[in-house]
């Protein structure tokens, strides 16, 4: 490979090994933001949360900017830390400076890693929250000892990450891989992106009440206790309730849930066609359901891919750093970036 | 990254900066080898040929192996030769002495490259066809001096190659990126391979065909001169006929070609969710009709891709290097992996 120019991890591995004695003792703070709450935590070299800090995400950027600020601070006055990473759920510029376009965020061009780290004094690294939370894996989670993984959360939306020889591989302008908005059904469903047929729209916790109410529209006989909610009050329905009604043995439930595995093998597919990964790990929260479908998807998963029956097959595992992933793996993340920084 | 293993090229760059005198004097044999023939030649270090042999392709694995020991035989009777690279239309092991699988030819995990390894006596390095018209595009083409570039191929399928940061990506299992397979209508057109509504079923030159006789049936009443020829004869009709009847401005050949801009537009933007490539490389057959249909079809790509206007599109460029891209591709790649290994 070409000289790394991004600052990622290469002096030690996913086991730690190379890592020097006050690498070990230095703490690195990770802030996840999200649309409705900030959470920042100190997080050990080894992955331990020591501390936490939670507040509202406020609405304009400069507030936005000056709460993460404080946040912070009020970390750093307690633990000795040595950088600060910070997920976002946004495009992010290569180098990790900027903030490209957050679509929950009030962030627009905005230089946020470069304006905090002139005003905290220690060095802060932007990251995407999936790579953050794939971060995770690889260092302390599923992801433990594989090499070329496929991480896929599956929550409102679907979000995905790639590690390719052990580095999170970001594309030529930070943005791959992208996944959720791949057109799988054309004229399909529509999607708030403004595109219509979105992998996402099929796969994902909402998706699940779509598919709920499109079930009930084509069985309208159909009269399960699902199906007197879906009918009674649509809007009331989420996609805990329907994962729960198919655990309950809700024929509705069932069949929609049969469904979304139907669509996670497709995209499985779809995703070891363009990969090839060796492990595909399943995270967010839908993810946290997987028992439920996961081994009717893989079995999709097989029937589709290309050459089933030529190729080693990747396999599929559950995330298991929960919703701290993305704190956790963006401290990582901004600890061995500084690492690789100051080692020369 | 890691530290290399597979003894791919890192020793000189695209510019063949870094590449010793003796490396420079020493020439590679390519062979491309399809399902109908076997063309082999001697390619130089910066990609000149400068002799060939062509030969049938036998049926039996065996007489397939003898025939290439035949042809570089030949070759290597008439110039000095360091090392043979084989261009092959299927699944490899990542190590590239194994063929996994191949379509159109009979070889069943066979470890060709070491038997021929062996009977020669200089290194024989497998190559997926894809990857090595790709690799001969980075070097010598259309894709010099970019660093993250998707290339597709466009004939009688699809057939796509991912160089990330100048090397050749091929997954943990050697069979990435598979594109061609990936479903993009449900339940769509059947395909060869067993399923329905691949991308290549839509996309390909024999997708031309499909495409005019599906509009010339939702339009009876059609009456160009292509109309009139695929109402007579569906099965004399060709992908390049339909490209040459929208070129003489025929509605039907039109609309066939715009039909295949647009699912052109939709595996673009495919693409880019998936690598964000800053170049695009679009190659084949029908690739070299691109001027007709390439503007419509970064339109469609441009609508299509996640984040449109929050990010830059990758470029789109035509192949450079015609139909011995494999050819030369597989040559300089076995030249690169021998000096590699040589070099210790």
């Amino acid at each position: 490979m070409t000289a790394p120019t991004d600052g990622y991890p290469r002096r030690y591995d996913s086991e730690g090994l190379g890592m020097s004695d006050l690498e070990r003792r230095t703490h690195a703070i990770g802030v996840d933001i999200g649309g409705t709450n900030i959470r920042a935590g100190v997080v050990s070299w080894d992955g331990e949360i020591l501390d936490t800090v939670h507040a509202p995400t406020p609405r304009s950027a400069a507030s936005l900017e000056r709460a993460l600020e404080g946040t912070i601070r009020e970390l750093m006055q307690r633990h000795e830390i040595s950088a600060v990473g910070l997920a976002i759920a946004g495009f992010l510029t290569r180098d990790r400076t900027t903030v490209r376009f957050a679509p929950h965020l009030p962030w627009r061009q905005a230089a946020v890693g470069s304006d905090l780290t002139r005003r905290l004094g220690v060095p802060v690294v932007l990251e995407h929250d999936a790579n953050s939370a794939a971060w995770a894996e690889y260092r302390f989670g599923a992801a433990k000892g594989s090499e070329n993984v496929v991480i896929i959360a599956i929550g409102t939306g679907i979000g995905a990450a790639l590690l390719i020889d052990g580095e999170i591989f970001r594309g030529s302008y930070g943005i791959a891989p992208e996944l959720g908005h791949i057109q799988v059904v054309p004229d399909g469903r529509t999607c708030p992106c403004g595109k219509r047929g979105c992998w996402e729209r099929y796969c994902s916790g909402t998706s699940l009440i779509d598919t709920a109410i499109e079930l009930l529209a084509s069985q309208p006989s159909m009269s399960t206790p699902l199906a007197r909610e879906v009918r009674m009050d649509p809007g009331s329905i989420s996609g805990r309730r329907i994962t729960a009604a198919a655990q309950d043995g809700d024929p509705l439930g069932e069949a929609t849930v049969a469904e979304f595995a139907r669509w996670l093998g497709v995209g499985l597919a779809m995703v070891s066609d363009i990969y090839d990964p060796d492990l595909i790990v399943i995270g967010g929260g839908v993810g946290s359901s997987a028992p439920m479908y996961l081994d009717e998807a893989r079995e999709h998963y097989a029937a589709m891919v290309t050459g089933a029956g030529h190729r080693p097959l990747a396999r599929i595992r559950r995330a298991q750093m929960g919703e701290e992933a993305a704190m956790i793996g963006a401290a990582d993340v901004a600890r061995a970036a500084r690492s690789e920084s100051t080692s020369g």
